[in-house]
């Protein structure tokens, strides 16, 4: 799937470490869901627009929707100042969250308790 | 500070944990930077109302802005369906980035190269 340019690659921290991945919809700025990016993967989301991640759990490159077809195509990233986080903004087909909410940060916690939003 | 209510500690994955935490712009709508909470930081950000995380490289908890004045006023706090992240939306005082840009996030990585915001 290619690599990441020397200049991408000088803006990350670190090219073994997982890079915190914020996906926020292009069109609400609503947060959609956080994941996790490898120097790999960010290169895949880079060459194809459709955002892919790395499964923690699964130990493997994952393309967000493969399987639900709720497919993330990126408009925009940002990488943080430390280079140690990026914002994906993303054309959300469907919905973020695999329990059909449209974002995973679906859950309130209240100053005095909890709350479904 | 006190501690999380059984509540709000049952919808977190685990409590040693560290728990990637979005700060949002409620106004904007903009993402700002991303930290890190732990249970105990999170019961101060809920009793105090200012965000509070831990700092990973320090080893500490600390309040946002408590020496450069940039606090952040948290109006919503919601969680992950994996209990695993947070989003605070707050109302930024001053700027978020310790660079002194607004967001944290101002380095745009393009499909075909990097652009300063």
């Amino acid at each position: 799937m290619g690599e990441l340019s020397s200049e991408v690659r000088a803006l990350l921290k670190s090219d073994g470490e997982l890079i915190a991945t914020i996906a926020q919809d292009i069109h609400t700025k609503e947060i959609l869901m956080l994941a996790w990016s490898t120097s790999d993967s960010l290169a895949q989301t880079i060459a194809t627009g459709r955002a892919t991640y790395w499964s923690r759990s699964r130990n493997e490159i994952w393309v967000k929707g493969e399987t639900s077809g709720n497919l993330q195509f990126v408009k925009t990233i940002f990488v943080d100042c430390d280079g140690d986080a990026l914002v994906f903004t993303v054309d959300q087909i469907g919905v973020a969250c695999h329990t059909g909410e449209k974002t995973c940060f679906h859950r309130e916690i209240l100053l005095t308790g909890i709350e479904e939003k």
